[in-house]
């Protein structure tokens, strides 16, 4: 049998360390495993306008480190903007909460704010060396909520026994069919919609 | 019931007026309202090389506006590159329509040109503070398109009210059925495919 | 009918020749040919940490040569970070496997990961002057995956001559529901459930 395709939803709440990287995917692969999803398509969004998503290395650490130094030489943290095509170097004009504020903001246009990852035998399809990070922008820790929309295949195994047991249960007149007697009924027209689904 | 996922596919048509923000996703609501999906998933495309699309804030105007300073400053839109290690300059090659073209493409290849947003509750699901922007790279006006792709659950009330009662109105024989008596036809093909998807 | 919603999973395999390149979409579009989905999204998953996607335009070179060479002198190649506020620069700590490491790294961080892309009549939904991109980062050719994961619908052609065909031969038990009268089986269970979608 064809799987019919699941929409579940969850969010996650990561606390970060201020700026730097959080990982997702040990996180993502537990909840994922709760499912019952096998095959699928996770989406993610970060709901903040100062963290992002991002793919990188899951092995030397010194990975994160260059790419936070290049971030900071880029984008610059004092305050300052980059310089310009006279060399001059122009001031941040949003700097309400610190000179941290408009950098994470510029920070995270750079960088993924959606993500769509395979899963592939109940986890994230990933290669290798890959890791999913969030990426903190800000100075301060913070609390971040990552949307999860996750559309897939439950196995068939869970969807016999939990999913339509559960529809089943829910059924309100479960003798209506056997007492109607099949004539000019709702179930009538649902069999000729399957009727007209097969015939040419 | 669990509602069956459906495909819905959509065009935006944005008016630029040149270089910077239009905001997308109160338009996108508007859209979604109409479509009678509550929960699913929204795929967005920019179908341009010179346009890009990016989530920022929608609260402080000065966000966007240092947000474009920085980009002019690291992309140079004067018709020079950034410098390079000897700390000289290198003008863009691709300049057939003007100082302003291969920025663009540049900026492009920075920022978003798909992006996957959750739909909640009819609505995108978006940060307090976020907003989704169109960002035209181009300094003239330019017309752009977005291809919207949705893959969601309608609503079971929609549904049963209006989608069923369609196809019931499409069927082409409603009394084949209660004719054919149920032996040997397709009726029976589709009613032994539902035995096998619940049988183990 | 509506049709119903299909998973597809596919691997890319692409080999590139060092710093630069590869188009993808025209591969895609052979490949979706034989799938037999005509409308849906496609999701891209780049499986490396020093190659990314990225979409630009089709026609003239010199914007890929321009896109290159601004990348080279924004993230430098040459085991030297980029200018920070004093003026100086710094070197990259991750370094084992040559000069083109780290900056491969991050040349990855600011391109796109993943790309969610709409098929519309069987091919990818793109703009006139768009191709989708592989973008080798490192300076050796490299064999690279891109694994793909296809949501989408097959033309109903198809469904009802191959699919619905294929799923009546795996049958178990073709002669079930004659058998057994219709009373307390799975079937009535599965007719029940199609009561309870279309009552109120």
């Amino acid at each position: 049998m064809a799987n019919s395709l699941h929409l579940i939803r969850h969010q996650l709440e990561i606390s970060t360390r201020g700026k730097g990287f959080t990982r997702l995917d040990t996180t993502i692969n537990r909840w994922l495993a709760g499912t019952g999803v096998k095959e699928g398509v996770l989406h993610l969004t970060c709901l903040h306008t100062s963290a992002s998503l991002t793919i990188n290395e899951n092995a030397d650490p010194r990975v994160l480190e260059d790419l936070q130094a290049w971030m900071d030489a880029v984008v610059p943290q004092d305050g300052q903007g980059p310089l310009n095509g006279d060399g001059k170097r122009r001031r941040y004009r949003h700097d309400d909460e610190g000179d941290d504020d408009m950098p994470a903001h510029i920070r995270t246009a750079l960088t993924a704010q959606t993500m769509s990852l395979s899963v592939v035998q109940g986890r994230l399809l990933l290669g290798m060396w890959q890791a999913v990070y969030l990426w903190e922008h800000r100075s301060a820790p913070h609390q971040r909520q990552i949307a999860c929309q996750l559309i897939g295949e439950q196995d068939s195994g869970l969807l016999k026994a939990t999913q339509l047991n559960r529809e089943i249960q829910s059924r309100h007149d479960p003798e209506a069919w056997a007492r109607d007697g099949g004539v000019d009924t709702d179930v009538d027209l649902m069999v000729d919609r399957l009727h007209d689904i097969t015939s040419d």
